[in-house]
């Protein structure tokens, strides 16, 4: 069995989303399964369209944000949903939706983006996370 | 020896701890140990009566709280009290403060929340956290 | 083979580097190897010179930020720098920062503080992590 790492995307901005992105990335290319579990403002971030439009950095840091992402542009630095790409195309990388946040707010699979692979439940996170060697909420 | 998961509650925003109190909640119904080690603004949120009128949610999605708040109650969805209280009922959670903020605010366990059940130092959440299947800072 | 600790440190405010400079002293104590990868607004932390001005707290609980650096001073709390030095004294701490962070900035390992040990890529990480009893991004 190849190791794993689940990672719970809380966060939706573009900084968080871009570390998230790159470290699935980084797992998948060496061989390490990848599990993003979707919840709270990580489901918004993959909102149909969402992430064209989002350009949101952490508060913390909101004034350095423009110049993040023009030093991202300048550089041609893939954007985070390119990079989630291009990881499910090397690895084994699966997304899922929090089922208890899309309840919620009256989602459906159908209102994320197509990169999401399913709705699941904080269960099945927890069962696969335990197996995980790597575990982080984001 | 059953499974154990470690939380880090460093946070004090609803959204957060909601999170946290729902990965308590699947984990102890799963027979999955639950330490939570709170420090910093964890510590703030279950200061005596705060989570009475904490509606507080991450600053980079301020503008959603009021609505993710409000969602929450035409669901009748849990708070993440009750949710930590139904936790402890079918589980075994604990919850623990970090001895180094208490006494950097001078409080002692008397000035928690009841739900709260020691005050600790980092050693021993280190020491659990090596002997946890997950261990997550939120 | 000594036990080992992997922390991305994302963040950048003194609340969240003072949490993993606690953890990474606490680890050092007990014999845990201690590895802290550096992204995004972690590696803005360890611009030189950086930590002598850097006064933010996360944006969630800015108002009460004056007040915690207050209690800090007034009880002669080890600054987060101060404790990452003493870690490295009684312990392995390793720094590093994030290779793809670095060079989006245009920065060199010169440009940080000298307790930064290196530069590198995120599959170094990984690897680690893999190997990493706790493993947490702060």
């Amino acid at each position: 069995m190849s190791d794993r790492m689940s990672l719970v995307l809380f966060s939706g901005t573009v900084d968080k989303l871009m570390a998230a992105s790159i470290m699935a990335t980084g797992a998948a290319a060496m061989d390490v399964k990848v599990e993003i579990f979707l919840t709270t403002w990580g489901i918004t971030a993959f909102r149909k369209g969402a992430y064209l439009t989002n350009t949101a950095v952490t508060k913390d840091y909101e004034e350095y944000g423009p110049l993040m992402l023009e030093a991202m542009q300048a550089k041609h630095v893939p954007t985070w949903m390119e990079n989630l790409q291009a990881a499910r195309e090397i690895g084994d990388v699966r997304i899922e939706a929090c089922s208890m946040t899309m309840e919620l707010y009256g989602l459906t699979l159908a209102d994320l983006e197509p990169i999401v692979d399913d709705v699941t439940g904080v269960a099945t996170f927890i069962e696969r996370a335990k197996d995980s060697k790597i575990t982080l909420f984001i």
